[in-house]
């Protein structure tokens, strides 16, 4: 039987990217060597980093000063990583709070400087993005989380800010167009919409750095892995090998415009479907909606369980909620076709069917 | 054309390894998905990680009480990491000096406290384990490279410390059998004898932490980590997966009693040649010899480039020497099997024949 992944992270990856890579586990570009087994000092992995650079400034149109950095420890090393090299001991930092992760970033700034919380969402248990807010000018940086996987909000809108706009974007980077060059920093773990877990993607304007006194351990230094080109140490080389491969991929497919096309035109079909269907309530406001992770509730409480056994029974894949939440989530990645939407849909539907 | 891995890291992974590895990314044990698209809360991850903590635990024989973690961000970051939790600021750490990566780790943790080297063999380009040091016993830790990758030195013997004793053990972790119980802190980069870049092994025991004062990031908190049984963070999926076949494959080749007899045989084949051949010469004193990073240099140097070029048209990856050494490495991790050296053996041998 058919499986849809709708896991939330890591998740669905193209199907190019997953027979590429196995094939690459298998040897690499008739080398006589998996990409397993070479060197991240070879000339043929320094081409998959230059290229996969390359690719991210195309398809993201990053600015020509930015640098782009391949590196480890998963974004919730950047939560710690962005106040350790921005944010001095005396500075204060603006954070918008939307969520889990959100909150999780401001926790570690916290160990360097001071934070300001500019809005909260989270007295509706974080259902929609605030919006009206101001970011004191005097901010060492203001961090964002352009979208919630847990809360199933995103902002997608490109703020304008007068201190340096830092975005944790882990989980819907490429699945739209960003103007990056209003943005200080951002990062993303990959394994949403780039590859699999263990390769976290930072672009940033290397300007912003060298600005407070602190002693900042290498592998935690900006700087040290601008200088290195993302090879300080021995670089997660598979992950960065799978991410080329969907670099790819997004650039046959047209590119984040027709990205975007497509992400809206399933996620419409779902939030529609949450709309009209009489078993299921959406949880976040209209316009703070994710197009990346939909969530939404049974009706009646009594058949959410139900639910999951029918869904999972016809293929579906990951479709429980966070206890955060409850109920249900799809996470519809660029890598779900609308197919896998449609499938679900009509899941739904047969479900209403049953115990309307 | 059979290709020779002597790479030094990325390097060789066994057969097995690779197999499964490939077909995991196809689909993991006819599941409907790949291993680069499953949830790290999935009950198939969880398996998976219980499964190679315990092949750890069983083939090191690592005492009941310490804990097994696989983290993200490489041995480097364990460079930061273990001082950070084990290093009051007025408190010194005492480092044996035994090549390029020990003098990293002495770096990073001279930002978090006082920093004593109680021997070095810079003095003679690191070409030998020194012997006879003493260890203050107010130190917070004592902290050795038992393999030193780049110099082709190996410390084979499990000090006896009356201070924590720390090992980075990335580079011959899993050759030879090690009595656990003697460190209080094992890490190792799985790039070597374990799977592929992008995890990092520790073994150590709790029992050291919590002992000073410092706010550590969350993701560079051991109890956070062990906590959380690894999966703090989304960790790096893949390696693990790959690392847990690898400690599969070890297990059925009979465990680390077999792995030393055979790598015992490997360096032994190819010392014996460098020392009878009369174009080669090794670097490293005889008792400090590693048995996985093989140095060794041409008696004429202008021949060198000539017999890297003569080597790998005959099939061998990776046996140029790091620029720190020159001339040659050879890099005879577990999966390298004999072999495999004797091919290298019977090259060097006729490059002898043809310019002796």
């Amino acid at each position: 039987m058919k499986k849809y992944n709708f896991n939330a992270g890591p998740s669905i990856l193209p199907q190019y990217t997953l027979d590429k890579t196995c094939k690459a586990v298998k040897e690499l570009d008739n080398i006589g060597l998996s990409v397993l087994e070479i060197s991240h000092r070879s000339k043929e992995f320094q081409k998959i980093v230059d290229d996969a650079v390359a690719l991210v400034k195309e398809i993201l149109k990053v600015p020509e000063n930015y640098n782009v950095l391949f590196l480890g420890g998963g974004a919730s090393l950047q939560f710690s990583m962005v106040p350790y090299n921005l944010l001095g001991d005396n500075q204060t930092a603006s954070y918008l709070e939307t969520g889990a992760w959100a909150q999780k970033a401001i926790k570690e700034a916290k160990l360097f400087g001071n934070v300001n919380v500019v809005a909260s969402s989270s007295d509706k248990n974080f259902t929609y993005i605030p919006k009206n807010f101001k970011v004191p000018e005097d901010s060492a940086y203001f961090h964002v989380t352009t979208n919630n996987t847990i809360f199933g909000s995103e902002l997608l809108e490109d703020l304008d800010s007068k201190v340096p706009l830092i975005a944790d974007m882990s989980s819907d980077i490429f699945s739209r167009p960003v103007d990056v060059s209003k943005y200080a920093l951002i990062y993303a773990g990959a394994q949403k919409n780039l590859g699999p877990a263990g390769v976290t993607l930072v672009i940033l304007n290397p300007d912003i750095l060298g600005k407070i006194e602190r002693k900042i351990p290498s592998m935690l230094d900006y700087k040290i892995h601008i200088k290195n080109n993302s090879l300080y140490n021995t670089p997660p080389v598979f992950a960065i090998y799978a991410s080329f491969m969907t670099l790819q991929w997004l650039k046959e497919q047209g590119g984040l415009e027709e990205m975007e096309k497509k992400n809206i035109a399933k996620a419409k079909l779902l939030y529609d479907e949450i709309e009209r269907n009489s078993m299921f309530c959406g949880t976040v406001e209209k316009d703070s909606r994710s197009r990346m992770n939909v969530c939404f509730l049974p009706t009646k409480p009594e058949l959410e369980q139900e639910f999951i056994k029918f869904a999972t029974e016809k293929g579906m894949v990951g479709i429980k909620g966070h206890r955060s939440v409850g109920g249900f989530r799809a996470s519809i990645y660029n890598a779900m076709d609308i197919e896998g939407v449609q499938a679900l849909v009509d899941c739904m539907k047969e479900f209403e069917k049953q115990h309307a």
